[in-house]
């Protein structure tokens, strides 16, 4: 049994009018004999419209009935597809997570899937029927309705098609697919064919919106081959797979920035085992993503200066955090809220000396400031005053050619 | 331990302000120590924008997945109402159809509540917590979402009166109660403090509107009190309950009438047996509903006139029925769309005698042509043309004392 997974996105199910257009692109799989199972998001504006209504109610309102009421858009979106399949002869029906069911663990409105009963629709699926199983959503051990917080309707698509064994995992969205780095400021951006789960992470993490880390990672775990493209337009979209499965000789896959990085530098930190620690627990406890980190050795070995980097909007928070910190001493805080990171991502960097050099050399070139450097096996990332941001993506599209 | 049920209408719980509002209602019958639960509506415009978005997928949605969409409804109320009463300091869960669970038969969207099953919700109540029971929904025996086609949400409420035993069952809605007339045309029109089932039976299928004939029949038969009462104010309302609870020397309890009815006469129809039922099958089939019907006796013993009345909306279809109905005779069709029908209702009137008199004399005297008559144990309606419909109410709501 041929078995195809498609995931449709809050835009590409945003209105009745489009739920018809999607229809017609899961009929176009009936008709290729594929056995196809679609995971549907909320229509486009539905989530957020719940969710504004539970803060009017509270703005701390209890996650376990916030589950509940954000759920009910899933509800809403799958039934309008199967009523519409219906409509056009097929066969079709709706499955929410506790008609499945799909068994979550790690509590309400971050939930993982933990298993997919199959029996039901697997009989459904050989009796020539479309099951639309409500993404974003299934139950827990007590029968309440749990929502999916990592990768969302994403993460139920993969998890969809580990459990069934599907031959592919389709993520139809509003792009039409993975770029060389952001085609709405970029124009030479290029759509790129295929890239490797690891590429895509890094990609993901810093910056491209296409797909979550988390729903990624969660391919890359189940070894599913992911497809995202375009439920707009009928063009090729970005195969994500496994390295061994990329015949391509490209040093770099891809060029991503962020916009809203701020840079917290603390001055004349008092230097003893386990001030990091005491400088970041507070933040980690707050939610606060710390990125970049770099320290200075101090030249007396008693004081060192720190800097890191966070989003700005947690700049008034951290700082008022590490003011009230008991735990550390400092003599000044900095705090810069006008610099960008920009990335160069790709496996080949792995096997190909000199990338590091030609990086910094280009952007030398164009007197572009490097204030952090931070790398990993697969990126090299810099954080570099905003001013200098599209300069600075514009010169490394170039310099590894990703616009051929 | 002294259960109360609450229901909610659409209105009552229209925006998250108003569910803020109930929510302190419910409280108040929490302090003065009953077990409450809670039977929601969705909020108003919900279900309406939820219908129009399966009639723009097709004109025959298919009915399954039409409950499913249209019981997302009711799983956001009742979701914000127990995220609210957290949010107060009071433990509160939401329970959907399928949680319950409550068992419907009777197919989609026309499904009756056949069982309840109690041991879940009662744990809930007696540890303390208020349980918000999704009204309108339940599932089938093949565990599918199904709405409750007849009386919706006040039909839950009932159905879960009955099970848990509730001392009451309140209806809150957007109206102060059940009054003696339309209190918008007439304006002497009074509230009825206590009213029977049977009395409101009448009411509610000649005109008023508070509640659905059949969710008053479904509290007859279970011998369940109803309070209807406002969401929006803090006044008394209408009690409905049994005959023998009702201590008051009213011989007619209100005047109802309908605005939009048609008078239908087949002029010359061969008479023979079973031509009535040759007339009315296709009437049947095509759900429109008969209402008064009058046959005079023909002179000849061969032909005869037959008069009935539907509702105008229904006359275009009704006349085109009858005219290539092959299975009858008649010579010719008068449509009169411009007739309304008035009532007198009350139970007094099974022991008081001339209260038929009364009636058509008051009329007489105010020179009221009666068109058609039909009688029941406890109400007498009278068909007239519409331009003398206020005339008739006032005068009859005068004449048998409503407003004092």
């Amino acid at each position: 049994m041929k078995i195809v997974v498609l995931k449709f996105g809050g835009t590409s199910v945003g209105s009745t009018d489009r739920i018809k257009k999607v229809s017609k692109i899961i009929t176009s799989y009936i008709k290729k004999k594929y056995k196809v199972i679609v995971a549907p998001s909320a229509m486009k504006g539905v989530t957020n419209d719940l969710i504004r209504k539970s803060k009017e109610i509270s703005n701390n309102f209890i996650s376990d009935e916030y589950d509940v009421l954000v759920s009910s858009g899933e509800q809403m979106s799958c039934s309008l597809i199967a009523g519409s399949l219906n409509h056009l002869g097929y066969k079709s029906r709706s499955w929410l997570g506790w008609q499945v069911p799909i068994l979550t663990e790690g509590g309400f409105s971050k939930a993982r899937i933990k298993y997919i009963y199959k029996k039901n629709i697997m009989k459904y699926l050989k009796s020539g029927g479309i099951p639309i199983v409500a993404g974003f959503q299934g139950i827990n051990s007590n029968s309440r309705i749990t929502t999916i917080g990592r990768g969302g309707t994403d993460a139920s698509a993969i998890m969809l098609a580990r459990f069934f064994n599907a031959e592919k995992c389709i993520i139809y969205t509003d792009v039409e697919g993975v770029y060389t780095t952001d085609p709405n400021t970029i124009k030479k951006a290029k759509k790129i064919k295929v890239i490797s789960y690891e590429e895509m992470l890094e990609m993901a993490s810093l910056g491209a919106k296409v797909m979550q880390p988390h729903s990624i990672q969660d391919a890359r775990l189940n070894r599913i081959d992911i497809d995202v493209r375009s439920s707009f337009k009928q063009t090729s979209g970005t195969l994500i797979t496994k390295r061994k499965n990329i015949l391509s000789n490209k040093i770099i896959r891809g060029v991503s920035f962020t916009k809203n990085d701020a840079k917290i530098t603390l001055v004349g930190v008092k230097d003893r085992p386990g001030v990091a620690a005491s400088i970041f627990e507070p933040l980690y406890i707050n939610s606060i993503n710390v990125d970049m980190v770099v320290q200075n050795i101090s030249s007396n070995g008693r004081e060192t200066d720190l800097t890191f980097t966070i989003k700005s909007e947690d700049s008034v928070k951290t700082e008022k955090l590490l003011k009230k910190n008991k735990k550390i001493n400092f003599r000044k805080i900095i705090v810069d809220k006008k610099v960008s990171k920009v990335s160069i991502i790709g496996v080949g960097m792995i096997t190909t000396p000199g990338v590091t050099y030609r990086m910094f050399n280009a952007l030398a070139k164009k007197n572009i400031n490097i204030i952090v450097i931070s790398t990993s096996e697969i990126k090299i990332s810099v954080l570099l005053n905003r001013r200098d941001l599209n300069k600075a993506v514009n010169i490394l599209h170039k310099e590894f050619r990703l616009e051929k």
